[in-house]
C-alpha cells in the first residue's frame, strides 16, 4: 500500500495526552497518514516543542482547528475537551469519519449530559446517531457509524468488568460498589495544582468523592443491560502514577450464582477478544501488566463475605482508555483488522 | 527532669521500619533514654550503617536481644515479627512494661491466631493480659496495663473510622466494605519482589485480596461492639508511596440514620482526641495531610446510593498506624501527658 | 516562658512552600507565636485550605500584607518571590527584625542583580546592611544583623561545602563544576507546566544548563573567599522526588593537596557545628539521610583521575535551604540556641 | 514470510529485566520466533508467572539453560549476570550467533576484566572474535561478527555522546568529567535493600564512586580512539525512576575548538542514524523522551566557564541501553533493516 492510500486522519486536541498517545499509536498503525494537527493555544509550534518524545515522529506542526483542509482528510479523532469537541464536530462534512475521544457525545440523554456538564449540548441531533465506542461491545454498530463516541476510561474500565455479569444476571445491580483508582494523567495536560508534582508525589488522595461525571455514563449502560434505573457508588482515587487505571468492584451474587458463574459470564463475552482477558484464577491484575498496551485485564475473586464477590479490572487509562480504543474503533470504521497498529506490549518496568 | 531520671527503653526489632521510626520519634522525646537497640542480623552494628538517616540520633549500637541488660530498662517496645515478638516478651520480666508493635497480641482468640498466622501462638497466657492499644478507644485500660498489643495499621484506620458508627448502631454492621491502599512502608524492609522499586514503582496492584491478616482483627473489634459476629470485607492495594495509608469505607445507614448522624457519632467519641480528628465537610482527607504525623483524619460523606455513606480514613501507617501509636501509649502507660514527643506536624510536600 | 513573652513573628508568603515549612517548623519552637500570615492571593482564607496538613496548627487566617499589624510583631519571615521581597521589606518599621528567604539581598552587587533578575533592584540600600545569611558561615554578623538575606538552596548546599575548601586553599578554585540534583519542590507551588506529575515523574531533566541564578551567588561567595573573581560551573537537574538536594562537585586538588587535606578542612570548620556533618569515610550522603531535617552531610572522595576529588553535599531544599536555615538564624538574632525548634530528625522512608 | 522462515531465536537469563525487555520487543519484530526461554532459578515456570505483562505474548514455558534444543536454534541472545554469561557462550555450537548483553565479552583486556570483575576470565579466546556492539561505531564489523558483545547502558550514552568528539579532536580528552544519573532497574531484579521502593523512592544518592565497572569499558574505547590511555571520571547515581538514563558530560573544548565544532562532529557522525540525535539548539535532552525507545538523544551546551563545554546524553537503559541494541546488532548480523522491530515510539507521560 502506497504512502498515497493511507487513510488521512487530523488529530484534534492534539496537544493534551490523549491527543498525543493517539499521534504515538498512529505512528506505528501501517494504515495511517497525519496530514494535520490542530490545538488551539499551540497553533504555529512544531509538534517537537509541544511533545519532545514525538519529535521524530514526523508529524505536521499544530494548526488551528480552523485551517484544517478537511476535503484532505478522511477522519478526524478528536481529543478536544467536552463542549470544544462538540463545537467542531457539528461543524464537520458528512463525508468525514469522527472518533471522539471527548466526553460530548457519551451520553444519550442531553438533559443528564446538561446536568453533569453544567450547560446545553449544542448538538444534540447528533447525539442520535452517535455509536457508544465501547469496542467489544458494540462491534457491529461502531463499524458502520459515522460518528463514534469513545466512552472515558474510568466507563471502559468499569463497563469491561461488570456489563457481562449485569447482562448475565449473576450480579444484583442494584448493589454495585466501585472503588477507582488512577494515575495523574487522567487528568490531563491543563495546570491545575492538585496535580504539580509536588501535591500528588508521595500521596493517595480521593477525589470527586460522590459526584465525579464518569458515573452517569456507567450507569447509563448498566441500567440498559439490566433493564431497569440504576445507582452506583462510583469513588475515584488520585494515585501518584503517571499511567493506569485499576477498578476494584465490590458486588453481591445474584440469587443463586456462584464467583464461578461470573467467571464464565466474562469468559463468554470475551472468549474472541484480542485486548480484553480474564487472568487466571489467582493471578491479581495490576496497572503494571498493561502500562502503554491496549489490554485491559479482569480478575474476579471470591469474598470472604458471604454471597459477595471482587471484581478488579484494570486498563491504561491513554490507551484502551482512550487513544488505543479510539484507533480500534477506527479499524472497524475502516474495515481494517481490528488489532491493526495496536500491537505494542506492555512497558515493565 | 534530670537525664538520670528518664525512662529507659529499649527497643526490640531496631532495624525494621517500625523500630527505627520509633527511634526517630523517642530521639526527640524529652523523657526517654533509649538504653538499648536490638536487632537479630544487625546486631554488633551502628545504628548510622543500618539507617544513616539515624546517624546523629546519638543511639546506642545494635546489640542481639539476648545481651541486653533487662536490669537497667524501665520498658520494652518491641517492633519485631510475629512469632519472634511473643517468644522474647513471653522471657521478659515481669517489672518491665511492654509495648509491642507485633500482631502476636493483637487477637484475643488463640485459635484465630493460629489460623491466620500458621502456627499455635507460644504464649496464650499472656494474651488474657494484653490490652488492645488502640489508644483512643482502650484509654483507660491502657493506663495500667503491663502488656499494650497495638493494633495492625490498617485496623486503627479502620476501627478509628467504624467502631463510633457501629457503637452508636447509624450504620449496618453486616454490610461492610473496607477498600484500603497503602505505601510501600507497610510491608517492611524485607527484600521482596514485589516490593522493589522498579515493581512497586509507577503502579496500583491490589494484594492479599480477601485474605489479610489485619480482617480478623478489624472483625474482633467490630464485632465486640456490635455484639455480633461480623465479617467486612477487607481489600488492601499496594500504592506507589512511601508513607501512608487510606481507607475508603463503603457502609450502609442503619434505618434512619442520616449521614449527620454519623458525623456526630465521630464528633463525640473524639472531641478530646489530640490526635483522631474529622474533616470539616467537604474536605476529603489525603494522606499527604499527615505524613510522618500521629495524626488520623477522618472524612463523612453521603452517597449517591440512596441510603449509603462513604468514609474515608487517613494516617501515617509508620507513626500513628504503628510507632507513633506505640509512643502515645507509652505516654499513657508511664502516667505522661499523651501527646508527648508527638507533636511533630506533618511534612508537606 | 508565658505565651506573651514570645517571639511574635509575621510569616510573608504563607501560600508558598518555604513559607508553610517555616509554619510547619516554627509550630515546634516554644518561643515563637505566629501573629499573622500573609499572601496575596489567598487572603482571606484559612490556612487549612490553602495547606490542609497544616490545618491542625492553629495558625491566623491569611491576610494580605497590607493588613498587617507591624506593631504587634517582633520579626518578619519573608518567603515572597523576588521583587515582591524587597518592595515590602523597604516599607517595614526599623524595629522588626526581617529573615528575607528570597533571592533580593544575597547578591551583593545591585548590577549583577538587574543582570540575573531582570530589572534593577528597588532597594539597593538596604543591600548594604544586609547579611548574607548563611549560618555556619556568617554567625557573627547574622547575631547582630537586622536584616537576613537567607542564601538560595543551591548556595547553601554548595558554599557549606566548597567555602572550607576555598579558603583552605586545598582545591584549585577556577576549576570547580558543580552538578546539581534537586526534587521538585524547588520549583515553588506556582504552576508550570514541567512540575506537573506526568511531566516531572518517572524521568530526570537538565534545565536552565548555563543560565541558572543560583551561579552568581555561589561566585560571589567563592570569589570572596578566593581573593579573586571566578566563574564555576552550576548545571541543575530535576529529579522526581519532592524534597532534597544533592550537589556532586567535581574538583581539582590544589598543588600538594591531598583528599586528606580536604577532609580535615571540611572537619576543622564544622567541628561545633549542630547541622552541617562530613560523613564517615565510604559512606555516600543521600538525599534520604536529612529529608525534613535541618542537616546538611558532606562527602569527600577520591577520583580515579590523579589529582581530582569527588565531593558530595546533600540538605532538605526547604529545611536547611531555606525554612530550616531561616529559623536557625531567626534562633542566633534573638538569642536563642541555634538548635531551637530544629531538632527533628530525618523522615524516612 | 511464513512463520517457518523465521529467525528462531533463544533468550537466555529472560527472567532479568533486559532478557524480559528483549521479548517484549521480539514480539513485535516480524521475522523472529522465540523458541526457548532459558533461566536458572525459574526453570518450569510460564513467563506469565515471571513476568506477567508478558502473559499475552504467546512465550514459550522458561527452561534451564541445559534444556535448550541449540540445533532448533539461529541465534542466542544472552541476558545472564557476568561470568554466568560466558561459561554457558563458550559451548555454544560455532553455527549459532550470538548477541550477548552481558559485561563478559565488552572489555578486550583479560587483565582488567579480572580486575573489575574479581576473577579470571573463563573464555579470553572468544575475546579476541568478540564485536563490541556499539551498533553506530560499530556497524560492519557487527554484520560479519559471530558474537557481539553489547555495551552496557552507560557506555553506550556516554561513548555515543564523546566518541564522536575524541575522534574529532575538539575536545581535550584528558579532562572530561562524567556525571551519570540512572534509573533503579539498572540494578535489575535482584533483591538488594537498596532497590526496594522505600529505599530509593524520594531520594536520589550517589553509588559506586570512583568505582564502578562500566568506567573501564569507557576508557577502552575513549582511549582507542585517542590514541593514548585515558582516565575518566565516572560518577553514577540512583534516581527514583524505574527507566532511563542521563548522562552529563563535561568537558573542556580543545584549542581553538568551538561548540559549533562539536555540534557539528555529532552532526556528521550520526547524520544517517535512525537512532541517534543531535537535540535542536536549545533544547535540553531529558529522559521523558526517549522512554521505551531505540532513540538516544544528545545535546551541547556552552558553559559559562570559558573554554568549556557541557554535552548531555540520554537515553532508555533497557532498550538503547541494553535489549534494543541488541535487536539492533541482531538485525545487522542477519541482514534486515536495522530498524526493524524497533520502530515503537517513546511512551510518555
Amino acid at each position: 500500500m502506497s504512502a498515497s492510500q493511507k487513510i488521512k486522519v487530523a488529530v484534534l486536541g492534539a496537544s493534551g495526552y490523549t491527543g498525543a498517545d493517539l499521534v504515538r499509536l498512529a505512528a506505528c498503525h501501517p494504515q495511517i497518514e497525519i496530514v494535520a494537527l490542530a490545538a488551539k493555544t499551540h497553533a504555529g509550534q512544531a509538534m517537537a516543542e509541544v511533545f519532545p518524545h514525538l519529535g521524530l515522529v514526523g508529524a505536521p506542526d499544530l494548526v488551528d482547528a480552523g485551517e484544517v483542509d478537511w476535503s484532505a482528510c478522511d477522519a478526524v479523532v478528536c481529543g478536544l475537551p467536552h463542549r470544544a469537541a462538540h463545537e467542531i464536530i457539528a461543524g464537520l462534512p458528512d463525508r468525514l469519519k469522527v472518533i471522539d475521544m471527548s466526553a460530548d457525545f457519551r451520553l444519550r440523554d442531553p438533559e443528564v449530559y446538561a446536568t453533569w456538564y453544567g450547560e446545553a449540548h449544542g448538538a444534540p441531533y447528533l447525539l442520535e446517531t452517535a455509536v457508544y465506542g465501547l469496542t467489544e461491545h458494540y462491534r457491529e454498530a461502531i463499524r458502520s457509524a459515522r460518528l463514534v463516541a469513545c466512552p472515558g476510561c474510568y466507563p471502559t474500565a468499569a463497563l469491561l468488568a461488570l456489563l457481562p455479569l449485569v447482562k448475565a444476571g449473576v450480579i444484583d445491580a442494584s448493589d454495585i460498589i466501585i472503588d477507582a483508582k488512577s494515575g495523574v494523567s487522567g487528568a490531563g495536560r491543563a495546570l491545575k495544582q492538585n496535580v504539580l508534582f509536588t501535591e500528588a508525589g508521595e500521596g493517595l488522595s480521593p477525589y470527586a468523592v460522590a459526584a465525579h461525571r464518569h458515573a452517569p455514563e456507567i450507569e447509563q449502560e448498566l441500567s440498559k443491560a439490566a433493564g431497569k434505573e440504576l445507582v452506583v457508588n462510583f469513588t475515584p482515587h488520585l494515585v501518584p502514577m503517571s499511567r493506569g487505571e485499576l477498578l476494584t468492584c465490590y458486588v453481591r451474587l445474584a440469587n443463586g450464582a456462584s464467583v464461578g458463574a461470573l467467571r464464565e459470564a466474562l469468559a463468554a463475552d470475551y472468549r474472541d477478544a484480542a485486548f480484553v482477558h480474564l487472568t487466571p484464577q489467582g493471578m491479581v491484575p495490576a496497572t503494571q501488566h498493561v502500562r502503554g498496551s491496549n489490554y485491559c485485564l479482569i480478575g474476579v475473586f471470591e469474598d470472604r463475605v458471604p454471597g459477595r464477590a471482587i471484581v478488579i479490572s484494570t486498563l491504561d487509562n491513554l490507551v484502551k482508555g482512550s487513544a488505543g480504543q479510539a484507533l480500534q474503533n477506527f479499524n472497524l470504521m475502516f474495515d481494517l483488522p481490528e488489532t491493526t497498529g495496536l500491537e505494542q506490549k506492555p512497558l515493565f518496568p
